[in-house]
């Protein structure tokens, strides 16, 4: 039998240590990409260049026709969580497995988002941008008491349920739990833990003085952000996205944050990355950091681990240990 | 009996109207001071002006001076806790009581502590900062999981055992607790709360990745954070002083940030306040906030009535609820 191959279209860490001693002991091929993501032409050249066994992919799109132009094709690896840039359908169709890493930044992203809400109620961002240019104004101050702020997390998975925990067992913050399936357990109203409440988005919009999403990105939630949702929205609250982007409709945002509808944002994703839009990013009342909330020395090396191990496992003729399709293998 | 008379010598607040509705409720004139507060001297001039039988200061400073220029005067009333600014035996040897509020920003500066902690872990001010200059860079993130960190905590009062408790019960950290006291009813090593345990200061040097003060300043601990301490820190953690600029060096803090002992600082107070060292307040590692940990509308609310109406209570001859002296009256 020929050596097996991974393609690892896109790495954004900077060196390959810990993939190459996985691969390397299993006898695995590997062929790495670039740090930063490319275009969906030069991965979908890179792919068919090699006709690999495996695919890992972190931000890269993995298209169609890029997992056709594979026939050995056995698995396509997110190194993350979500899996929206790859054509699940096509590798359900072709036989492979799509796998992700479910909980490997349950920690980060939860402490990202309070860093981030923590961060608008205090004004840390503001007061150190005035502090560099030699402001000190104390009087101009209007922060907030955490443990009086109603917070809504929307999206009630791992991710949602950690930040929910920390906002109320650290904080004594309110929090408000919303999601579809959530609802289909739950009515309104009902206590899932201390000081965390199943809600519905009416109640969130009419309640909460932080709105933090916490949701995948599907046909379904695309723009959940728009006019619509912002504009019912009634006690000026922020703005939270360490999800994905296109929850968030950018220009509705930017009417909202111009209209006081909202105090501010808060984004770790922003559609357009990695060139998003420099009007909204660069607003004084929108605090951006560049998709990092997965990011820790803890995490990263969970995920690279992980997801390569995953990789050999499926390589070796064994089921993945983390399936997020059903193929006929 | 002629109407009491209260100075405000200072009230970074733009308004006075809780400070006035409860003086006029009870006949006490007030004479109010302006926003910032001015020079010793300048505040000493105020006072010897009105001869009042209340001090109330924020930030001014009330010496020997002053606290001599009113015979009649009855108490000192701190908005705030602290009373570094307060010739507090003078007063007690006046026969004045020396009042504070010390509970009204618990909340707010364990909030404030933890905000700047997270902050640098999750390099919020960093990555914004990167942002706002069009920059999109996710592979240089160095970021860290609060789960995995030790957190020393220097000064154990009512906000030190609320910021170990945040950290713990929040986020699931390690946090090491110092005070003197402390040591005096605790074996170092003793548990104080699941995941907090008592710590002499040569521990907090050796393990914590991140050294938060929450100690008062006296002449014992002016300078605590020096040379000497710096240079002893094992793990480049980030320091948080959310107390008083004077428990730090600022020239040593300095050496320290160069020498890479520490991997940053954040610092709601900074020795030299309103007008620190431009060239600590401007470093890219330095995190500034302008002495607002105290602040939130709900903390100033409290702050503002509860110091006035301990003002009311002394006028009344009553005793105050919160004595920091024991004059002879």
């Amino acid at each position: 039998m020929t050596q097996a191959k991974v393609v690892l279209t896109d790495h954004p860490w900077p060196d390959l240590s810990v993939e190459r001693a996985i691969f390397a002991a299993a006898n695995v091929e590997l062929i790495s990409g670039p740090i930063e993501a490319q275009s969906v032409e030069v991965i979908d050249a890179l792919i068919a260049q090699h006709k690999a066994q495996a695919i890992m992919c972190c931000w890269a799109s993995v298209s169609e026709r890029a997992i056709r132009s594979c026939p050995e094709l056995r698995i396509v690896a997110r190194l993350g969580v979500g899996l929206d840039n790859i054509d699940v359908a096509t590798a359900t169709a072709c036989g492979a497995w799509v796998t992700n890493v479910p909980d490997y930044c349950v920690e980060e992203v939860s402490d990202h988002a309070i860093a981030m809400c923590l961060s608008h109620w205090r004004g840390i961002n503001a007061f150190d941008r005035e502090a560099k240019l030699g402001r000190w104004n104390p009087a101009s101050a209007n922060l907030k008491r955490a443990r009086n702020m109603t917070v809504g997390v929307i999206g009630y998975g791992r991710i949602g349920q950690a930040t929910a925990r920390k906002l109320t067992q650290g904080f004594g913050a309110t929090v408000l739990a919303y999601s579809p399936s959530l609802l289909k357990l739950h009515r309104e109203g009902d206590e899932l833990l201390p000081k965390v409440c199943a809600a519905s988005l009416a109640n969130i919009q009419l309640r909460a003085d932080a709105i933090v999403l916490h949701l995948p990105l599907t046909p379904m939630s695309r723009y959940l952000i728009n006019d619509v949702f912002l504009g019912a929205l009634r006690r000026k609250p922020i703005l939270i996205n360490v999800s994905r982007g296109g929850l968030i409709d950018n220009e509705a945002l930017m009417r909202a944050l111009d209209a006081g509808a909202i105090s501010g944002a808060a984004l770790d994703v922003i559609e357009g990355e990695p060139v998003p839009l420099m009007a909204l990013m660069s607003r004084r009342d929108v605090i951006v950091t560049p998709h990092i909330a997965f990011s820790s020395d803890a995490s990263l090396a969970e995920l690279r681990r992980r997801c390569s191990e995953e990789v050999v496992r499926v390589l070796r003729g064994e089921a993945p240990l983390y399936p997020c399709n059903s193929p006929r293998v």
